[in-house]
């Protein structure tokens, strides 16, 4: 398969996943409708090209946290990804630590956090659930920070999963579940030796971790059903922020007023996410959501923004609305699952390749001068 | 067949029904531009999320007329329901029932009063058209007070039959009409056992009774055109008003004149409804009429509203632009047609946990709490 | 084919005609912006429902010059109208007589005017276009006086032909049109025989009559395009005004001033028309053009409409915006081609039924009660 | 193939070439947002039509800097426009002298500046980028002032290539793309013998001749890029302005900003210009950007605009918008590329009778009379 775009490796991973992972991966929440808005919005994020704008020695790095990455980009937590590809999460580490970028893997991955740590010798972040168990919760922190663990990104955005309609129709739930998996699975033998073979064990690395057993990856929608905690309130994190030393990023953030809380709280970043429209169908697109955030929150806090990007183009505009920086989410896993590392790290290069296009064009040579400047008027349609 | 949202009983439904059936539930009047601009304003509307919003003890009850229902949610009239189901009203009304919440089963049911009423313990509704025959409009309410109905739903969008240029097409209507349809239901034989043959008798029940001989449902449009009254003036219902003494629901208001009308009458409800997009073609979609009425008449009324709801994520939009409650059209026929009172229960389900997860996500834990404040501000395109 | 609605009589219309016949029809000029506008913008006209409007004796008919009509509607002048039914014109005449409608044939019809109105006891209107030769127009003119013709529909919006980009495509322009239109013929027996054999001659019967020769199909669009005239000027048509005593009708208006230019040369009447998308592409849809130039004009002309006119509906729609009639082209060709006198009458009827409904639905029960208060904000999108 | 319009060349062109010629010319920037968009917002801007407009001696012809044009029309710079017809550039010179419009061949053209005066007596344009090798700009500038070229179009928006997705999913770029080249040349046999064959050498003309030695095609982006010079400002080049004594022409400009600037270097014209959306993606249509320009830079500057112009009425569109000229750049080599000279004589001719049709209708017999005033509201949507 010829490769010159995101989109591309969304197809490659179609043809190389089972259709409950591919669905797993590409759906959304509901009819979908916040999962388009979120490309839809965004490409209506209109730019200013400026020529002659004396554009030299154009830099991508920039400083979060006193700590330089080589692009504004963080890979995001994918829960599972290592049913994509061989050891996934080990993987998109290795990929991550090569670019320059941090790594936030998932709460819930096939890699527990220590095999995850292993593979990267640069700084690791984590991605924490609300949970029911707060002994799960300090007891995965402690082990996140004895692999040295720098950042500890925190999803508030997951009370209950969403609706999702895909996941019958896919396979991933629903009757007859595990047979149809095996049934799609046959299909798709390049995968099922990769992963279903050589990257065992599948199970949830970090849970079994903490159990003491075998987490089958059967219970997975289950046990994050099950250990999800609507009724937390911001006052009840208060023991988090004392707890986690270092840099505490809240992730799943849409208006100001929640905003305004991560602040309080003693946060230092926020992610603008809907989840990549995986949660609430008819929320707004993050396009929509940025600037709004962005105004009322100054600079009292990190934004980074997530939900949508599937191009250098689209990191510019969203640190054009306001970001300071952008998480990946299926635009790395599908690379992963077409190419695996390699995948990742060629996937980080077009990125990057493409913001140094769209900030030449429009006359910015560091991250820091990107901002609304260069950005024609903005009407959001959707 | 895999059913995980209320579009997926709208296929089942195609399949499982003739032709002619499925359209006459399926379509609308004229170009059917107000029947899709119900699902596409709805989806413009946008939903604010918020996170650790502390959602305890989530309960989807709330409380009409002194009574309590359990999902704000009523499973609305439908002619002919007993055509897309053996005895399909006496099924819908055990389904609610079961459920808890209210059913309003139409005039021109195949089942009558009597039989439906026989189904269920819990209370009953019921809705009447605006007749010519007065003493069929006294006779069928005094049958309805013996059954136990509490509540009347009284249509007045149905002054003539809207525009249908499907009924040609599909045969329910047309030259040829018996023919095309006897061979329809050919291609269909588990409905055609099932309805056709162990469903009878097929006419209009209440109607039957009333003029002491079996009316054919040959005769139903027909009937309907000819009993439609378009002359009647507001002021011609006060012999009803006062006639009826339980809760009294004016069904299909789209303007702020019309539902103040309806206050001055003395209803306690209205129904904001473009009757599913089958009457007025080019007429507003229930949410762009919805939050102007409700400005307009404040508290004076209990506002319900329907046509194009689709999801529990529908349902919240809808009372978050201002209805107390929910009228099922489609959505209770589809599932009617696909899976029997079986499929009713199951689609009454699936809205209540949809709206469940979407509650948690907007961050309220009951129905009172649901308005306008979980709004993103709201701009329908259509 | 099943036929209930007008888009039903396109597709009809479709089968039974030679392509280039057809695409004649239905195309339109460049790349068919405004002819998509013209639709478009039609549906985008929200009407407002009213109930219990105690709709009475609801009654279609109006009055225009002193006259009355059983309905708004004039069936329009269509070029080369005898070349999609055998002696088209008359069988329109025929049909506008029995229906209690004006027919407006055109300047360049295959019956003369003569043959026209022999079949026709009704009073007839008559198109006229600009022509650079005087002498014709006042001779034809003569000529519509003498079988009494009582109204002049004189259109100002072809000074040139539009660039019609299908005409080429299909066969009714270019090389080998001779051969390709034949080849085409063939395809379509029923046709061929109705009005290539038993219709004949094929001739512009008006121009013949005047030149004394027949005047061939072929020469057709070469014969307009060198006999308009862009050089004229409205002070040019006072000798027109002067000697036409009866009504006249300025068709082809977009805009307040030439409104009001036509209001100055003492005209009775516009006709609000793009000529169905045929002329300038680019040009506004007349759902936008009408009611700026409602609010300009007032009550100073007659105010006419046409252009993407295809149901009850939106003849209503055209009234709502400021019409007081309307004029249908290819709604009435259509149906023509499809099925004769016959056709254009049921149509009518389609009309006239569709207009019943949606009027008792808006609560009005006669024309002139037809205004803006039945509009619900109007808001064009393309 | 049947042409009468601009998009029938187009796809004659891609019938005619092999795949990674058609997708090089046919594509743009990224998700061709920005190209969609150029099309787009055209066809949204509403001219205004006029009638009885007294339309006499319309006339096309226009002056630039002293001298007059047959028609507002420039023949574009396209790189590689002898790959599309043996010696491209040479045709396209002879079809621009017989038609009395001026044009401006590529930096990067196959032929080079010698031979394609060689081939028209009429006084050419030349199109130069900002390169890193002042020595080959001097060089060429004077080689074109020895063969008489009047005015220099001096490209400001390709500091770097454009992000072209399309490029390694044709073959023009990627690995294998020699053998895919190849490849597809042999599916199209009248373009290899004719271009492939015949039209050889295939190198940039320009280049060689400054290298002294061929410059294999293979190395066309290769070379761009390598040469293109991101680190210039305006500053930089006012040596060229000093060098260059005739009409200065600066490329690419899409903001007020930029257009002053180009003012303040000295330049007598800009043109309006995204490149036909080959180079940022996300930046705004001209028909969006060219208002705002013409309001802020008045008469200062001579205004030229391009990007998305298909038909005449395009054309007038965009003089509507304030431009005083447009430039043709796929239009004229999909017309190229169908046809040859012949192709791009007969595309201007239908220009120009699609503007005499648009110019009668709104109303102007001049070029010089077309400005806003023939505009109806404008209001772009993409
Ligand atoms: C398959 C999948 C699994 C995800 N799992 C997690 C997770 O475990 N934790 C989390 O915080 N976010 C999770 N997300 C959300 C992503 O971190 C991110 O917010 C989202 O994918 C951004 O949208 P995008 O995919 O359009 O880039 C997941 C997303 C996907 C697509
Ligand atoms: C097949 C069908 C028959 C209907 N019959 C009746 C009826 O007899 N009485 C009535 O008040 N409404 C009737 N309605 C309207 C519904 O009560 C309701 O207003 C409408 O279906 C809501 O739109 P929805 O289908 O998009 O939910 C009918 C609707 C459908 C689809
Ligand atoms: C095939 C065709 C031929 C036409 N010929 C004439 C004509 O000869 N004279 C005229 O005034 N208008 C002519 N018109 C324009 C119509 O009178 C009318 O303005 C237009 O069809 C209205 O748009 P509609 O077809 O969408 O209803 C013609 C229209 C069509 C479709
Ligand atoms: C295949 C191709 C090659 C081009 N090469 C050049 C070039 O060498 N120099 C230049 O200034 N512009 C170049 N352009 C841009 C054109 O001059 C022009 O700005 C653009 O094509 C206008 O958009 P349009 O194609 O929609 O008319 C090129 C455009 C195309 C399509």
């Amino acid at each position: 398969m010829i490769i010159s775009r995101i989109e591309d490796y969304r197809e490659a991973a179609r043809r190389r996943l089972p259709r409950f992972l591919f669905d797993y991966i590409d759906g959304g929440a509901g009819a979908e409708q916040t999962l388009a808005a979120n490309i839809a919005d965004l490409a209506q994020v209109r730019l200013k090209q400026r020529v002659l704008a004396h554009v030299e020695n154009l830099s991508l790095e920039t400083e979060w946290f006193g700590r330089r990455v080589s692009l504004p980009v963080v890979l995001g937590p994918v829960g599972l990804t290592g049913m994509f590809w061989r050891r996934g999460e080990a993987a998109v580490a290795r990929a991550a630590a090569a670019a320059g970028v941090p790594y936030a893997p998932s709460t819930v991955s096939v890699c527990a956090i220590e095999e995850i740590a292993a593979q990267s010798a640069a700084p690791l972040w984590f991605q924490l659930y609300v949970l029911k168990d707060r002994g799960f919760m300090r007891s995965v922190l402690e082990r996140a920070q004895e692999v040295g663990v720098t950042t500890l990104v925190f999803t508030v955005d997951l009370p209950v999963i969403g609706t999702r309609w895909r996941d019958a129709h896919s396979g991933l739930a629903g009757p007859f579940k595990t047979e149809r998996q095996l049934f799609q699975a046959l299909g798709k033998p390049a995968w099922a030796w990769d992963v279903g073979v050589c990257g065992r064990p599948h199970d949830l690395g970090n849970i079994s971790h903490y159990l003491g057993r075998r987490t089958g990856l059967e219970d997975y929608l289950g046990w994050i059903n099950a250990n999800m905690d609507p009724s937390i309130g911001w006052s009840d994190l208060e023991w988090l922020r004392n707890f986690w030393k270092g840099p505490l990023i809240i992730k799943g953030v849409l208006t100001p007023e929640d905003a305004r809380d991560a602040a309080r709280l003693g946060a230092e970043a926020i992610v603008v996410s809907n989840h990549g429209g995986r949660q609430l169908d008819g929320a707004a697109s993050t396009a929509r959501a940025l600037p709004k955030i962005r105004d009322a929150i100054g600079d009292d806090l990190l934004i980074f923004a997530d939900s949508g990007v599937r191009s250098g183009v689209d990191v510019l505009r969203m640190l054009a609305l306001g970001a300071k920086g952008v998480f990946l989410g299926r635009a790395q896993v599908f690379a992963l699952a077409a190419r695996g590392e390699q995948g990742v790290r060629e996937m980080l290069e077009m990125i990057a390749q493409e913001m140094r296009v769209a900030m030449t064009l429009t006359g910015v040579s560091s991250v820091e001068e990107i901002d609304a400047s260069i950005l024609d008027d903005f009407q959001p349609t959707s």
